[in-house]
């Protein structure tokens, strides 16, 4: 009987679901039916967990366990953990909102939407006088940051908007740039940088990278928060170095009011929803069933990560 | 000695580049150096008008017309000039910028970005609980209204969305839906309808429309606001039959202050910025010159148009 130790977030219509999804042969145990007590044992003895346990739980190295799917995109609090087991993400799935998100945010920047919105709030047509301050995405000069799942998806968007793409990655040879020397070379002809970089990127872009950038360019994240050292793109934006920015993410979330990026109306916070959709719960079932199958079943798993890599 | 009357608003600067880029014979004459008593004179004697005159001038029919250059995408003001010469406008510019804007407005109301906006200037965090309100443009199927230049740019950019695309239009033949009643037939199933169409389909879009629409859609309007019956789509809003609407144009501009499409949240409302590209002087000065130059060497006209037909 391969025990398997549930801790993502279903509903019991959705629990149901999980069940009659996966293999006959296989116990299904869900975190939220156990006692603090009963937890440990449960954990140790698992061959399958499915969803995101608090880290902690991995101090004692779970003996049985032979595979595990994590149910979010980021695993930064995993990256210490050393499994020698097979751990998939749903980086892929979310993804493809984080691209929409970011490819929506700066659309709205350049067609000036957050400031429409602005005027809707007070009932204000100003019309003709906000489009001498448009801009096209269409044509520009994109830089993305990072070749994983979601700069791939940034990329295929932005396939109508005829843009001339750069992407970067240390390692991987189907990106343009591999180190930050290249980096800082093509950045003063870059019109949009997007920063789809994982958690180990700290302090990735600083001071010195929007220096290099192109005045009046526009600058955007849907990575993490801390590969950008916020206190230098605050002056970036201060000095009108750059036009703007489009943050999904920033270093300390929910961000704090007293925050200066709250009240920088060429600033568009989308509170590190990005990744978010309403078919969520949905989607998880769907990629942890497939993955029961493929594990126990012998057949390839798919969105598998290495740890240690971060996101 | 070609006489050229410009109405066009150029600076100093830009009526000097229009004048170094025009073949060497030919006289400009800008109708802001007129009186209002020479304009008519000019007029008659003109062979090339470039830009929008008020459409009476025509009463008496210009007698030395060959060519005119309107420089706006709309031209629905000369409808009824019933003029034997060639004349262009400037759709397929202002073509790119309104696709850009609907596209982007549609991305803002699937991602809340205008909800998030509206967060933003009160400072309030809400993250993860609009997660589950989020939903992606990718694969949504879509009705496009039209295949004028601004139907087809549309189109183009949602490439990388890969959306199930329909369009319609009377003849064109490259159109997927010919007539109202294949629209309607198909409504039922459509996501997202994106309205491109001319001043010339008044009302187009009435109740029978909207009632034809999938619960929970998306209506959006980058067209002329006279297309669509305002009413129904108030009542198709206020009821919940659609999700919401993404609106560049509206019946009446500006908007009046009692108009209940301001208040409500799920409307985005883009005040006919649609068009609009801080370039626009540069574009209309590239565009005159060139088919100026186009007219007199005797070359194809770019972007001719049918005045009867309206936009």
């Amino acid at each position: 009987m391969i025990k398997i130790l549930v801790f993502t977030a279903f509903n019991q219509a959705q629990q149901q679901k999980l069940k009659s999804g996966i293999p006959i042969g296989t116990q299904l145990i869900f975190n939220t039916d156990l006692s603090t007590e009963e937890l440990p044992t449960a954990f140790d003895t698992a061959e399958i967990i499915l969803g995101n346990p608090p880290a902690n739980l991995f101090n004692a190295a779970p003996s049985q366990l032979k595979f595990w799917q994590i149910d979010s995109a980021g695993f930064d609090q995993y990256q210490e953990l050393n499994l020698a087991i097979p751990v998939a993400n749903m980086g892929a799935y979310f993804a493809l909102g984080c691209a929409e998100t970011i490819v929506g945010g700066i659309l709205c920047f350049y067609r000036q939407l957050h400031q429409l919105v602005r005027l809707q709030t007070e009932k204000k047509w100003e019309g003709k006088e906000i489009r001498t301050r448009l801009q096209g995405l269409t044509h520009k000069k994109v830089l993305i940051l990072g070749t994983g799942a979601i700069g791939l998806a940034v990329k295929k968007l932005l396939i109508g908007f005829d843009c001339q793409i750069s992407t970067t990655a240390r390692k991987n040879p189907l990106a343009d740039l591999h180190n930050f020397k290249e980096i800082l070379a093509v950045l003063p002809d870059i019109d949009v940088v997007i920063n789809t970089l994982p958690g180990t990127a700290t302090n990735y872009v600083s001071a010195n990278f929007f220096e290099a950038m192109k005045p009046g360019s526009l600058y955007s994240n849907v990575g993490r928060g801390n590969t950008t050292v916020e206190k230098a793109l605050l002056s970036a934006l201060e000095t009108g170095k750059i036009a703007g920015a489009v943050l999904d993410v920033t270093a300390t979330e929910p961000l704090p009011k007293n925050n200066k990026l709250w009240r920088m109306e060429n600033v568009i916070l989308t509170q590190h929803t990005g990744g978010g959709d309403g078919n969520e719960a949905e989607a998880k079932l769907k990629q942890l069933i497939s993955n029961v199958n493929n594990f126990i079943k012998g057949k390839p798993i798919n969105n598998l990560i290495n740890l240690a890599e971060g996101y």
